[in-house]
Parts: C-alpha cells; sequence; structure tokens
C-alpha cells in the first residue's frame, strides 16, 4: 500500500510541487561537541528561528503558533493552549515545504564508537547493546530538535530512519520508504530526519549518516536548494582553525564528480587542487560533507554550506545567496 | 524492497519462529492518570524487570546488560560501559521474541483533547498544531519506555507508527507496514510500538490506539498470547470502583465474535450477560479493551488482562496462568 500511496503522490499535482529546500543541521553547529550529550540550545534556538523567518510568506513574520505543549523539565506549570484563538486561525502562513535532517554530533557519537555499531556483527553482545544505546541518544537529539521546531509554529514530526525502514548493504543505502515523508509533506508537514544506527544486509547493522540520508533525499525530492547548517563559515582550502585557511567561494562539480574552485582565484590554483579535509565534525568529518555535497551538485541542486546562527544563515535558507557579501560555500553543477 | 523483505521473512525459516508474547503496557497502568505527562516510575520499572524474568532462558536470572548509555537528568557523571566485559559475553541468554505496544495515559490525552486530532481536518490550525504536540508527548512516552526497557538488559528499539507510514482510513488501519518490526524481531530486537497521530485517508488526521495495533499485529505475527497490563486486576461485570464487582476469570469468544463469561458462575448468569464498561482508561476505555481483546481471542490467541506490577502479571508474562490463583482475565476462543 505504500507504494500505491507513493503512485498517487506522482499524479497528485498539488503533491509533486518541489520541495523547496532540505536542511542539514549539523551535529557540530547545534551540540556541544565537548560535552556528552548537551545541545547547544543558543544555536537551535536560532536555527529554528531563521527556519521559520525563511517559511514566512512574503517575510512577514505572523503569530507564533507553538507546538510543543508538553512540559519542560523544571516547570511546574503545565502548557497553556489558546483553543479559541487557535480555531479561528486562517493558517499557518507558512510555506512548510522543508526537509530537516541533523548529525548527531555529541549525541550518538560515544554510544556508537565505543560499541563499534559501525562495524556491524549483531551476534556481539557489545554491538547489540552498543546499537540500542546509540538510537536511544540520537532519538532523544531528535526529540529535541522536533520540539524546538515546534516550540518556533513549525508543523514538525520526527521520523526515525530506522524505524522507517531505512537500511543498508555494505553500508551502501539499500532500501528507502520515502513515502510516509511525501504523505507528510503533502499535508503541510516538516519531516525531521537524522543519522542513525540502522540494520545492514551484509553487516547486520551499522551507522546511516544524515549527510548519506539528504543525498538520497535529494535525488528523491528534486529540492531548491540544500543548505548544511555547520560550525565554520564552509569549506576551507586547510583546517579552518589554520590562520592561513581560506574560505571557498564557490566550487563547480562537473559530471564525473571531479571539482574545481571557481571562487576565489587561489595562487597558484589549479584544476584538481586538494582541498584539506579536516574530520571536524563528528559524523563523517568535512571529507564526508564535500563528497555528498558534490554527488548533490551533480544532480543540479545547489548546496549552500554557511555558518549556524548569522546572518548568511538566514539567506541561505531563503535560497538568496548572490549577493558579494554572503559569506559561505557554494557548491553547484558546472553545467 | 519492504514488500521483498516481507517475502523473504515468510521464506526464512529462522524468521517464521513465532512471536512468544504481545505486551500492551496500559496507560493507566505506567503512568500517573491525574497528573499531566507523568510516568509511575516505580510501575514501569517492574514491569521492565517481569519482562526480563519472563524472557531469560528456564528463569535464569542472567548478569544485566545496560543498554541505556545516555545521561539522566540530573546525573553529572557520564554513563560507564564496561567494553571487554560486553565483547567478552556470549550472549544475553534472552529470549527476546516479545513485542511491546503501551498506551498514552497521561502523555498525548490532553493535547489530543484539546484539539480534537480524533476528529480530523489538518485544514484547521489548531488540528495541525494539536497533531504536532500530541506526538511529541507519545514519543516523549515511548522514549522513556524504550530506555526503561533497556536499563533492564532488553534490547528495545522504538517504533513510532505515525513515522513507520501506519495510516488510516474513516479511522479503519487501512495502511500497515509491519516488515520492519518482523526484520527487528529476527535480529533480535524489541520493537516498542504506541499509540499514535497518524495521518487517515477521509478524516486527514486521527489518533491510532495501542489496542487497535496490538489486534493488527496479533493478526499478522500470530503470538503464542498477549498480555493486557492494566491498573486492574482485569475485567469487571461493573466499574471496580463499586465494592459489589466481580472479577470475571474468564470469558469465551465465539465465531461470531459474541462472549459468554465462563468463570466465574455468576447468579443468574445467562448468555449475553451485559458488562458493564466504564471509561477508566484513557485511550478509549475499558470497552475498547474488550472488544479488541475478543477480536485476538478469535484468531485463536489467548489473552490475559491482569494488574501491573504484581506475581499476577509476572505469570501472564510467561504465559503460565492455568493455576486456580492467578488473579486476572483469560479471553479465549470457545472453539
Amino acid at each position: 500500500m505504500a507504494e500505491e500511496a507513493a503512485q498517487e503522490q506522482q499524479t497528485d499535482p498539488a503533491a509533486s510541487r518541489p520541495v523547496r529546500c532540505i536542511v542539514k543541521l549539523g551535529g557540530a553547529a547545534i551540540t556541544n561537541k565537548g560535552e556528552l550529550e548537551s545541545i547547544d540550545a543558543a544555536s537551535l534556538r536560532s536555527a529554528c528561528a531563521q527556519l521559520r523567518q525563511a517559511m514566512s510568506h512574503g517575510g512577514a513574520a505572523g503569530k507564533v503558533v507553538g507546538m510543543d505543549w508538553s512540559r519542560r523539565p523544571g516547570d511546574p506549570t503545565g502548557p497553556v493552549v489558546d483553543v479559541e484563538g487557535l480555531s479561528e486561525m486562517g493558517g499557518l502562513g507558512l510555506d512548510s515545504n522543508f526537509v530537516v535532517v541533523h548529525g548527531a554530533g555529541s549525541f550518538g557519537h560515544f554510544q556508537a564508537s565505543r560499541s563499534g555499531v559501525h562495524k556491524g556483527g549483531l551476534h556481539s553482545t557489545l554491538v547489540k547493546a552498543g546499537f540500542v544505546a546509540t538510537r536511544i541518544s540520537v532519538t532523544s537529539l531528535n526529540q529535541e530538535i522536533v520540539r524546538a521546531l515546534a516550540r518556533e509554529g513549525i508543523p514538525s514530526v520526527g521520523m526515525s530512519p530506522f524505524a522507517c525502514g531505512w537500511s543498508t548493504k555494505q553500508r551502501n543505502l539499500e532500501s528507502v520508504d520515502a513515502s510516509q515523508i511525501m504523505q507528510s509533506l503533502h499535508v503541510g508537514f516538516v519531516p525531521v530526519l537524522h543519522g542513525d544506527a540502522v540494520l545492514d544486509e551484509l553487516l547486520d547493522c551499522t551507522i546511516l549518516s544524515g549527510d548519506v540520508i539528504i543525498r538520497h533525499l535529494a535525488q528523491l525530492l528534486s529540492p531548491k536548494y540544500v543548505v548544511f547548517l555547520t560550525d565554520v563559515h564552509g569549506v576551507y582550502d586547510r583546517p579552518p582553525s589554520d590562520p592561513n585557511a581560506v574560505l571557498l567561494r564557490e566550487i563547480a562539480v562537473d559530471e564525473n564528480g571531479s571539482w574545481s574552485i571557481v571562487k576565489p582565484a587561489l595562487k597558484g590554483n589549479k584544476k584538481g587542487v586538494e582541498i584539506s579535509v579536516a574530520a571536524h565534525d563528528t559524523t563523517g568529518g568535512m571529507e564526508t560533507k564535500i563528497l555528498e555535497a558534490a554527488a548533490i551538485a551533480r544532480l543540479g541542486v545547489d548546496v549552500y554550506i554557511t555558518k549556524v546562527g548569522t546572518e548568511h544563515s538566514l539567506r541561505a535558507l531563503k535560497g538568496d545567496t548572490s549577493s558579494e557579501d554572503w559569506l559561505g560555500t557554494v557548491i553547484r553543477s558546472s553545467r
């Protein structure tokens, strides 16, 4: 029946309205990397507020309809819901045709690395326990991100890749059922996915990163653009901690997947200049990010990599990175 | 591909090993009904410990492999994981071929009833916000139950019906993809599902109760028995708060779905004696529970309804309710 639903989507013109943007909330951007399971609340709040702004029709900031009606830890008073006011409202006034995918950061990483879940082998008690522990950690982050989005009035729904049946074969995505994601978008919800521990046909289990999920969703949903929010301004020619590091403003990817730096004109720049890929992101490092971003660009979808909580991230979420003073990296197809 | 996986399951003899038990953790049993989003921690802990005992081979209580490696609120120290010990262990020593489904109790009920999610109509801002709020509340309870099971060494994985693509048509289950549940069981995980807000083909959305989920899973998985853990000893002939209420020990369901009380021999007992169905459970009341239990019994699967945290619940989870001093209600087919 899932297949029927997917076919229905294709013939329904309302449903085939393209997704505007897939956003990656990088683990490094929204969690405190040095501290186990610690959210960077200010960054997360800012990302959610900017997402709301980007979704607002004509940029008008309407009334925020808070959708998290749950108790918050330490708050003795229950939630207050203005039932009458909400039932009289015409609509949310949001173009919510976005998908959010987040990384793990300081959630899940500890559990996964201690147990070696990515290497597979569920017959091992350590791996089986680590699989369960990893999922508990990443789904608790997912829950907090869904709540943060809902508090900003974004109708977000958590969708855990393992539970949705996403699985791999030798670490490559094998089975993906995106029909529920499309159904959710169709009725105006914002699906929120995450890097997860999943079953693997050959290894028993492994880790599926948020970046791989994004590439696959970009292929399925053909969004207008993809935004990676991270903790640095974009892709540099060497580790960004190096004072001589240069921010790469534009990278072109050709049909074979090889890339060239379009901006800036680096001294001694030649085709195939090697980008130093420091592992400064907990979920796979900058290398995975560039590879996945290049694969998305090859589909003809522009990718914007920029720093969370800045004016540049807001502009990227709105799809407007054309002005000279925008700070970040654009990766696009050279075609 | 989901369908392929389901077919594979059918031809794989290891996978077709029948599920031993589907357990319903009733909302009334594991939450404090009077208080918004409050877990009855003692009941939940007891239910998880008894589940572990029921899963233990030969009843031997082996070493508990804690699988919740996440921080707990207010606990400044991180989790300690005995990597060496775990990698040397032979196995969990558990027959984990169980499925857990839980109700909502004091989670979700407030959000759903304030917004009228069960009535549908996602064009309404109130209903859309209520859908998001309801899911946040019920998934946070799911997260806590998965963690409680994992702390008892049960390899539990949360699976949210909405995210898994379960949907209804005029409140009746329409689309169900259980292949991931079967895959998870096959590799030794215990799926943990819950009553959820779901999409409805005609109403836009509604509430899918845990009891309906159980009936459907019983049909798909043919478990040896089904256990409903609740806050009273079983089904009574009138509201259990009535001092004259009599616990019905055995109910027989015939092929047409009509039932008769086999035990005890009630004064003036006649076929079709009316069971008073007080709405003393937040998710649909005892009436839904009896109807769903009767539907399961008609499949030839025995249903045990009993009180959480008692010796009777432990015996029910082990499938042993035959002795005279077992306190609870057995609902079975009269065939």
